[in-house]
């Protein structure tokens, strides 16, 4: 990461570097009005986080990650931010689990799904789902609805980065185990997810990956007894107490 | 207000109104990409504080629209996010307290400037200033610094909506009056104000309006009574507590 020039141990080097991949993602054509709304939102709720990985979220990641491995089909779900802000991210996240990558907006065009797929593939992507489109997530409207059928249609674990509620929750209906990484722990996404990751992507997902790797010899009971012993309202109110009152139950 | 296709006492309303204004502003070249991420950070704050005028921030309203009533100059502040969101807003404190507008953004372009007194002046305005820039604010960088002698420079009470951190305190330095409109209480921005006033510019403005004509005739010991009882650090700690609580003190 050398894209902005100050060092990694910079206070402010993450939000630097937040704000310059956002930029360039706009300048890409891949990061949207309502994206650059939402990486504000993300920004006051991660401020009031404290911004690091609390430590309910760090249990949530290893659970995400446990669900990646026990899954037959898992899809990480890329919307213009998250491939602004992680390409390389979910591509080696991607890799680590075995997991299809698939573009997929709440504002889709047909020529931001192409440049967002574009750069997933320039950051390393061999496969990227989402151009095809040719399934539809029941409940949802035209364009929202669109998904590939051999995708997170076909998925049994789908990770939703950032907010979507609608989508989070036809999904969800759908009957898909949800993994949702969203900075407010009161949003309709996070509410619905199986796994609510209450934490910046940019921390988040480096963090699922680093847990896979280190799960990847672990026995299928062993990943159960992970995912079984998950808690996630517990997740939900560590998180927000952390917003509210600056303090953490653990 | 019939832009929105919603009556104005659906919940939603206020949310559909900014969203949209917002997009407008964008169309029209006023609302930056800066001004998108930050009506996100807006809208997380708001949220938090659920999306009402609290009653310290009616309290600072009232105090704000004194001190327009006691200045010898006043100016209101316009950047692209308060001209998008209330254009018409700001001309109507402006006639209520003969207080100068001002355009002055951020990231100032003569393109920007001009497309935000135009969209002013359609909202009503008769003079829009921060077109000459032919002063400077002491200690902030070249573009940052620009106001108009006669305006800004000149001005005895400033307001300023919305975060600029820098630009705050360096007004404050200038021995400026500050009041600032602002959803964070604790950014810099509202620590540095005289009258910090934790609110949506959108209930906001219209609320320092209608103090202000109902202090029309107030003598002028009535107005500086409300001025000197203004506790500004009770309002920027009750707006934290709602924000990280849920209660107010009062």
């Amino acid at each position: 990461m050398d894209e902005v020039d100050v060092p990694e141990d910079h206070p402010r080097y993450q939000s630097l570097l937040t704000r310059h991949r956002i930029e360039a993602g706009v300048d890409a054509g891949i990061t949207s009005r309502q994206g650059l709304i939402a990486e504000g939102r993300g920004e006051a709720f991660d401020y009031l986080l404290g911004e690091e990985t609390i430590p309910s979220a760090e249990r949530s990641e290893r659970v995400a990650a446990a669900h990646f491995l026990l899954a037959d089909h898992p899809v990480i779900s890329v919307n213009g931010n998250v491939a602004a802000l992680v390409p390389e991210e979910v591509v080696e996240l991607a890799a680590a689990t075995g997991a299809d990558l698939e573009v997929n907006l709440f504002g889709r065009t047909d020529e931001r799904v192409a440049a967002i797929a574009a750069h997933l593939r320039e950051h390393g992507a061999a496969d990227v789902k989402g151009l095809t489109a040719d399934a539809r997530i029941p409940g949802l409207s035209h364009e929202r609805a669109k998904v590939d059928a051999d995708g997170i249609y076909d998925a049994d674990v789908v990770l939703v980065p950032l907010e979507d509620g609608d989508r989070a929750e036809a999904l969800a209906a759908m009957g898909k185990t949800e993994i949702v990484i969203d900075l407010n722990p009161l949003s309709r996404s996070a509410r619905h997810a199986a796994v609510p990751v209450i934490d910046n992507v940019l921390r988040a997902i480096p963090n699922i990956t680093r847990h896979a790797r280190d799960l990847a010899d672990a026995s299928r009971e062993d990943l159960e007894a992970i995912v079984e012993s998950f808690d996630r309202e517990a997740a939900l109110e560590d998180a927000e107490r952390r917003i509210r009152t600056g303090t953490l139950e653990t």
